[in-house]
């Protein structure tokens, strides 16, 4: 027998799930696998022996591989489990490569952010240590966008087009009364702003919004950033800021409101960057201000994906197959842009060393000089990510996704 | 000439646009109006001149009708401009009904909620004491639904989707990590809990989130609470509660944090609701919990809107015109429930007093004993609202709507 597995681990994307789908499509076109495995919780499944047969999933639910690629977040679930260093604690090591064993597994593909290519390479250099032939291939995802090498991440397109799409309803929104207003719209990216940055993506031949953008490439400068809402709110009446939650000061230190909340039941808690951009304007400027979080939907809204996302999800699905069946391990599979107009990516991969930890940030020299908006560059790097509506499907009114009740408790 | 005048007022919708479709539509087909006017930011536009020839838009702009029925937000804004007591203050009158004289207007219609229909029932009283013959007629929009006598409120279907959809895609983020975790979505309704238990409608025949439901109508107990929230862990590990941004205690005071926030600006500003029920969670709960607020997009959506809402928003546009035409003036057109399956709705009219200023609550029996869920009834609503998606165009891969920048300031 020769099987494979694959496992999905970090935060959900809107993409991940068509990766999921690339690796049993190319797994069933290579006929060389026998049996697909689906690790439940990333390798924590290895370890308490959850695995799903996705062979058998496939022939039993219709349709099985296009609602996948179109549903959001993580079919396999996630984990937060980090393999220790093997020289300290091989425990886990052993009983992962048993497991291997035990389900004749030639292939393992791990689908997740710069943290599970830690785990690719760990587990890629204990096969080599104990001569296990084993294949062990990363897959890229995330919404930040931020991994090394491959030219963009997976989730990051769909993610992007609805930042973009819900910033311009945003604009819509804000426009309809004649007074001074400023929204500020907190967009997710701790370390890197290409999701905030995607915003600019909003603007058109009539929309403005967003008005100003900030990343946490630049460090924030709350003088300058007054001086711009100012600005902006003489140009526009009605503004919009887009920023990302990771911005932070010339010290390194993160924008937001660090001290605690108090509530009427005397509860504490902190507030975040939207928030304490909030409380900043309406310290300094006397207009009507308002902060919008977009929270957890930026990455879980399926019903507005990109077609050119999910499609090259897919692809670096598929593409993990190839290599791992020419003999590769230790990598991570990488989108490489061809050409910009039209449009065009190849299929390539990268020693995981290459991605492992490392975050990729926005250029500089994608940043206006001010360091309050994206250039041109930016724009053509990110449009093409965020083409293409895919035909999602619905029942009773709302989307129709894949059942993920195998990820609930059981017996409850 | 026979000209007839247009407005919107109040919050945004993705439906009143559709409304706006309607009357334009409502009026050509009667062929009586010879132009069809629209004012700029509701009657604010009559009192500085800001009328814009709706006419000459439908004339000059493909499409113009369709696309304003899948637009967000308000094509002509809004304002929140009060009329004060004519019998204390009738300058405005004289000068708003020298406007009428002046564009020759035989029938005013103003598309929007009860504070608007406050405005339709003064402009009518006015015009029947100076015997002025024009016809006034109000059409209701809120994502609210808390309008009296009409069946439902256009707006709230679309916004109730966007609900249900968002709250099942939460359900699926929510899914992935084998642990305890809380998610609170605060849910627009300042008065009246339509939005928030629309929520319900996320579950599937594989999902229950969200697990727990409040509305306003129901005074929250923070004891009971904590107690729900342990017991919805005990059952589903991840659990996601709904909770409208209205909820009282039983006092009538509203449950959000009352005491100022402090940030690392020294700056202070209030929190809201879900804010408040996570700190209330994680003060006596040792789980991790985070809490999502829809905010505007819920009303600005216009990508995820229902076919049903949309649809009957144009119908009552169109039934305005006609009540007009018939000669009434002073009322509100309403949408009759005539069965519920097959779903069927009349168009109706009823006296604008009926409805100004007033609120339509939740019925009690419509939301279980213990206040954390919604019944049957409640379902069987809601559930015909929500049905039908429009066919959304997409241009440079985000929703093409109406360019609206005839709102912006101007020479700017």
């Amino acid at each position: 027998m020769h099987n494979c597995l694959v496992a999905q681990s970090g935060g959900p994307t809107v993409a991940i799930n068509s990766s999921l789908a690339g690796v049993i499509q190319g797994a069933i076109n290579s006929q060389y696998f026998d049996k697909i495995y689906g690790s439940l919780n990333g390798v924590q499944g290895l370890l308490n022996g959850r695995l799903m047969d996705l062979t058998k999933k496939v022939e039993e639910t219709p349709m099985f591989i296009d609602l996948l690629q179109k549903s959001p977040s993580m079919y396999l679930g996630s984990c937060r489990y980090q393999l220790p260093d093997y020289s300290e604690d091989d425990a886990p090591y052993a009983y992962i490569f048993n497991k291997f064993e035990e389900y004749e597994i030639d292939a393992f593909f791990y689908i997740g952010g710069n943290d599970s290519m830690d785990t690719v390479d760990k587990l890629n250099a204990y096969a080599q240590q104990i001569g296990n032939p084993i294949k062990i291939v990363g897959i890229p995802k995330t919404i930040d966008n931020d991994l090394c090498v491959t030219d963009h991440t997976p989730g990051y397109g769909s993610a992007a087009k609805y930042v973009a799409s819900t910033l311009l309803e945003i604009g819509h929104d804000t426009s309809i009364y004649p007074i001074n207003s400023v929204t500020i719209v907190e967009i997710m990216g701790r370390d890197a702003g290409w999701l905030a940055g995607s915003s600019v993506l909003a603007r058109n031949s009539y929309n403005h919004a967003p008005h100003l953008i900030y990343l946490p490439e630049v460090a924030f400068n709350e003088a300058e950033f007054i001086e711009d809402v100012k600005a902006a709110i003489e140009k526009y009446n009605n503004v919009v800021i887009a920023v990302s939650e990771g911005i932070k000061d010339a010290d390194g230190k993160y924008i937001s409101a660090t001290t605690a909340v108090e509530d009427t039941f005397g509860h504490s808690q902190l507030s975040g960057t939207g928030k304490c951009l909030e409380y900043i304007i309406k310290e300094n400027l006397q207009v009507k201000v308002r902060s919008v979080e977009i929270n957890i939907l930026q990455r879980s809204a399926a019903h507005m994906s990109s077609v050119t996302d999910i499609g090259e999800a897919f692809r670096l699905g598929m593409h993990a197959v190839k290599v791992a069946t020419d003999g590769k391990s230790g990598v991570m599979v990488t989108a490489v842009r061809k050409s910009n107009d039209p449009y065009a990516v190849d299929m390539g991969d990268t020693d995981v060393k290459n991605v492992a930890g490392l975050v990729k940030h926005v250029p500089r020299e994608w940043i206006n000089e001010r360091g309050n908006d994206v250039t041109q560059e930016f724009i053509d790097y990110a449009y093409p990510l965020i083409l293409g509506e895919p035909v999602v499907k619905y029942q009773r009114g709302i989307p129709d996704y894949l059942d993920v009740s195998h990820l609930y408790p059981e017996n409850k």
